[in-house]
Formats: C-alpha cells, sequence, structure tokens
C-alpha cells in the first residue's frame, strides 16, 4: 500500500497502534506533542543517533526488519556504555515513495523486537518524505543511579582494559556482503555484454555464498546491544572505571577513553579477542586481522577498564577479556604485537565525513 | 572549509566547543555516549522532529542560520505545547558534500540563538554525511510539574477555544517566496530563449519584491515559539484543559484536540486572528484568507482551551483571542461564517506525506 494512501497520522496510528508502554517511568508515550516520562530518584540519560541510506546502510544487504532492529540496537548500546538501564525511545524516519505502508511495518517490527528485548518503550516519533532514500534518526533514553554512571573520562593509571565479544567481525560481514554484490554485479554485467538473456534470467535466482560465514553477517545485520554484560559486571559487583562501546572502531574507541581521562595505554595483540570466521575472512581477502579488529566498526561491543583489584572477579566473567592496562598519560597509547615489538595506535575507525 | 578535511570528531567539537550548559538539570553534556540529565522533582517532557531539505525547507529560501533558529524553534514549540519548560535540546545533521564547515557553523549559530532565547542547553547529537541534501533531527527535552501538564485531550464541554498571535501568515510567507522563485526564474528561461548574456548576468542581481509582505517573511522564515503566552497564562493563574501548537494548521488541531478529547467544537470565522499582511497577500493571489488561517500550517502559534469562568482573565491576556468553545461530541467541530451558515471544518492540513 502506498504511504500517501494512509497519511501522516493513519500512518503512524497504524504503526504504532497496539504499543504498550511497559516501563513505570513512561508516564505518557506516543499521542501528543510531547511523551511524558518520570524520573524522580536517577539521573536521565540520553543519546541519539542519525542513520543515513547509502552512507550507514546498503538495502540490498539489509532488509528492513533487520534495519529496524539494528537502528535501536545501536542506540540502546550507548545507554549500557554509560552502565544505565535503556527505558524509552522515538524514532523518526523520511522515506521517499519507493517505499510502501508494508516496509514500514517491517522497520517498525525489527525495532519492536529490538525495545521488547530490553524492554524499551517507544514513546514517540515522526514520519514524514524524504526526496531521495530512507533517513532514520532515534533517540534513546535511559536512566542510572548518579553513583552508578560510567563517563569516558574516569580511567586511571594501572587499570585494566578489557573488551566483550570479539572485534572485527562486522566489519568482515561487511566485506563479505560487498564481495557477493560486486560477484552478482560482474555477472549481470557479462551477461549484458554478451546479451546472453537466459544467463540474465538466471541472476535473479543469484545465491550470494555465504557458506562458512553466517557469524560475520549475522555481527553485520543482527547487531546486539550487550546489556548482559553489564548486568554480568553488575552482579559480579565490578563497577567500571571508564566506559564507550566500541562503534567506531577499538583503536578509535580507546584513544577517546584515553583522551578524556588523560592517560596512556597499552594493549597486547595477541589479547585481541577474534573469531575464527574473522580470521579465516581476513585471511581470504589478503587483510590483516588484527588491522580489522582494531578498526572495524560496528562491532558494538564494550570497551572498558577497571581497578587493578577486580582482576579476579572479572576472569570469573564469560565473554570479557583482558586486553591490557591503563598507563600514564606521557606512555602514550601503545600496541604490543604477538613478536613483542611497540606501535603507537592509530585511529583510522570509519568517519562517516571522508 | 570541507568538513572531510575536519572529520566527524573534529566538525563536533568545532560547532560545540564553548557551549556551556546553563540548567541545573544538565549535569553532562556533548562528549560522551549519552547526555546526563537530573529531573527529581518534575516530569520529563520529550519530543522530537525531523526536516528533510527539498520537503520541509528550501535553501533558496532560506539560509542556513534561520533554519538552525527554526529547527530548534519548532521543537521548543512542542514543550511549550503541554506547559513544560524547554531545556535540553540534541541535533543530528547528515550534510552532503556541498556544505561547508562554514555552512555548519552558520547552522549552528541560529541554533544557538534559539536555544539561548529560551535557555535550553544543546547537549548531544550526531554528525554525519548524506547522498544528497541536508537533513536535520531534533530532539528537545523539557520539564513540567505533573500537574502542570496540559495534553490534548483534556477539553470539556463549555470551555472556551483561544489561539495566540495570528494565523495563515507563514503560509503566505511561503507563497511570497514561492513566487518571487518563479518570477526570477520565468525570467532566466525569458532570458536563455533569446540567448540574451546581458539580461542573464543582470539577473544574478535579482532582488525579490518583498515590499510590504515583511511579516511574511518573519513568519515564515523566523519561527517564534510562544513561552512568552505560556508566561503570562501562568501569571494570570490560568491552566488550560488541552493545548497544541499550531504546526499543521488550526483545522487540523482544533480536530486533534476534538478527537483525544471526545467532544465537539464550534468556532467563529470573525474571530479567527488574521494579520493585514496576511489578508493583502491572500488577495493578490485570489485565495480565500479564511482557508489560509484555518489550513495554513507554521505559524507555531498556540492553541488551547480554558474553562469558560476563566473568561474575564484570558481577555486581559495581549495576543490571545478567543475563536470559539468546545461543544459536545455530537454535535461534530463547526465552523460558523461571517454570514452565520455553519459548515464542518475540514483537516486540510499540510501533509508531508502526500
Amino acid at each position: 500500500m502506498e504511504i500517501a494512501k494512509l497519511g501522516e497520522f493513519g500512518l503512524i496510528d497504524r504503526l504504532t497502534k497496539d504499543i504498550k508502554p511497559q516501563n513505570e517511568s513512561t508516564k505518557y508515550g506516543v499521542g501528543d506533542d510531547c511523551a511524558v516520562l518520570s524520573y524522580p530518584n536517577s539521573e536521565v540519560l540520553v543519546t541519539t543517533d542519525m542513520l543515513m541510506e547509502g552512507v550507514h546502510f546498503d538495502l540490498t544487504y539489509i532488509d528492513l526488519e533487520h534495519l529496524g532492529y539494528k537502528s535501536a540496537m545501536v542506540n540502546i548500546s550507548d545507554i549500557f556504555a554509560m552502565n544505565g538501564t535503556p527505558r524509552q525511545l522515538t524514532v523518526s524516519l523520511a522515506v521517499s515513495k519507493r517505499f510502501t505502508v508494508e516496509d514500514m511495518e517491517q522497520f517498525y517490527n525489527g525495532l519492536r523486537l529490538a525495545c521488547d528485548k530490553w524492554h524499551v518503550d517507544i514513546v514517540g516519533g515522526d514520519t514524514t518524505s524524504s526526496y531521495t532514500g530512507l533517513a532514520i534518526s532515534i533517540t534513546c533514553i535511559g536512566e542510572a543511579k548518579k553513583e552508578d554512571i560510567v563517563y569516558r573520562n574516569g580511567a586511571k593509571e594501572t587499570d585494566l582494559i578489557c573488551v566483550s565479544g570479539d572485534l572485527g567481525a562486522a566489519y568482515m560481514g561487511l566485506q563479505l556482503l560487498e564481495r557477493e554484490k560486486s560477484v552478482y554485479y560482474s555477472q549481470v554485467d557479462e551477461a549484458k555484454r554478451k546479451g546472453d538473456k537466459k544467463a540474465l534470467e538466471s541472476l535473479a535466482q543469484f545465491q550470494p555464498d555465504f557458506a562458512g560465514k553466517e557469524y560475520l553477517l549475522q555481527r553485520q545485520l543482527r547487531t546486539e546491544a550487550r546489556g548482559d554484560i553489564i548486568e554480568k559486571l553488575r552482579a559480579a559487583g565490578i563497577r567500571p572505571t571508564a566506559m564507550m562501546d566500541i562503534s567506531d572502531g577499538l583503536s578509535s574507541e580507546l584513544m577517546h577513553i584515553c583522551k578524556q581521562s588523560h592517560v596512556g595505554c597499552r594493549i597486547f595483540e595477541k589479547q585481541i579477542p577474534i573469531d575464527y570466521q574473522t580470521a579465516v575472512m581476513a585471511e581470504e581477502l589478503n587483510m590483516n586481522v588484527t588491522t580489522c579488529a582494531l578498526n572495524g566498526g560496528e562491532d558494538y561491543e564494550l570497551l572498558f577498564t577497571i581497578p587493578i583489584g577486580d582482576h579476579e572477579k572479572i576472569q570469573a566473567i564469560d565473554d570479557v577479556r583482558l586486553i591490557g592496562h591503563i598507563t600514564k598519560d606521557s606512555l602514550g597509547q601503545v600496541l604490543v604485537t604477538r613478536d613483542d615489538q611497540e606501535f603507537p595506535l592509530k585511529a583510522q575507525g570509519w568517519n562517516p565525513l571522508q
């Protein structure tokens, strides 16, 4: 169905009609000039992110349901990165004429799946049109006790540096999707060049080759915010001294923490967690897997520092790896390679403005 | 300067470097995964809006400083429309390559001018790239005591219906801008057709004819949120029973209030406040000025209902006009014309999805 047929209010009604707020802090959701929230006993955390078609996502790779899921998760991840609990979310969409009501429903399905996973209420938004493509802006609101909030600026000398999960897989997933896309287009081009209609027709059934690389795809297309790690840290009585989520690559994020905390760091190549599939894919593409893990974006794992006294506690937590420690500011940011050479860390993270 | 030269973080640093939060409720602004706010004694209001180039604004009409100002004001207006006080704002921008660092600074100048006017802190955002044009998403956060919040759904039979300022001028301002744009392009086309290079060159100095219509332009390009009216209502001890801001046209907004409050309404054409310049422009364009006032968008005046007992109090307030009253739901939404005919109100407000 064409979106114009429903109009703005009809579409919003349809997308939000059975949203029922779950959180005590949500006093009023969709349907007025503002949402109304109540946080008498904690601080309010607010984060916002914008995703543009062609820049942040390519709809040849990702369907709208996964995109909705990912859009919500990357914002939810920012709340966890402050050691908070996500509670509400608003979503603004600008859509061009090629999108249908059903497309928007798919997007909302994904969005709601992600929100339901972390008990987040969709409390408002805006749906409008765009000349070209799809633009998504999400704001997520959460809460934390004042004393629990973890900023980027609290890392201290001798603190241990930890990351959750493994790194570089989301980036390798993107490389894989791009490779298969270019395989497809080169076959189309060749069929056109030869005037081979039959080959062109059969390319409609083109099956990209993802065998053995499912994990990479999952990491690129089904982003998960690591609220489970936050819960485990709380249960273990560990309060990180500094924390952020890894959206632009480990190097870049670590440098943010060092800069804002006025400290240096020393991380060890051999400690950086890398999945087997990530390593295989890097080899296939003739890329250095450590470079991918250091600079590949979109893993949305947590990077955090903890007091050295929490060493034993952290080792009891699954899926968290110690990768180094914080040093004096004057020692700079250093990577120690497998063969014990030292290099200054460089932020080569993904830059959407270059 | 090209934006790519600064990169994302460089640009954000430059745009936000001397932003100093003013509000007690702003605990931490730009620079971490989230902003941190504190609202122990009031409810938190959240509103969000997305503005797309070519759909919501045309950069041939509006410069980036005015656009920044307007983008902030339309969101601030939503907080006032709940009878709240705006406090914080986040802004996400997606910009194509044709925009420079200086352009972004201009946009931020306007944004900050609007925020300063209402003591709103810019606490975060996102700056990224877009394939085509400029996309703006703003979230505004405010506060109100629970008992002060005014929803759309509180209008009661016999309540009086009021609007601030005058209506239709922003829409007429847009018509004026579009007329002058088409005059310009028709002269360009004619000069090209004739191959008249001299005429083409002199068109670079084309001066649109806005004489005597400055107010219309101001209403279109320099949107003001009516916080002054909110202050006056408070000072007079009037608490509206229902309220919203008029962004899509009086008819459309009044129907929202009636629908959500389960009431009808009766408004009087002769009471609708219209500026002299609006009336003159409508006549020039052969348009019915009442239709413009009912359906023209972007005035950002306040529409609200008050108990009939506040009749005298409201008449003592400058720049507020009584336009009718609330009736039983079964009586529908009625416009009484100057010659005492009755028509059902229709929402022909601006629909960005049609």
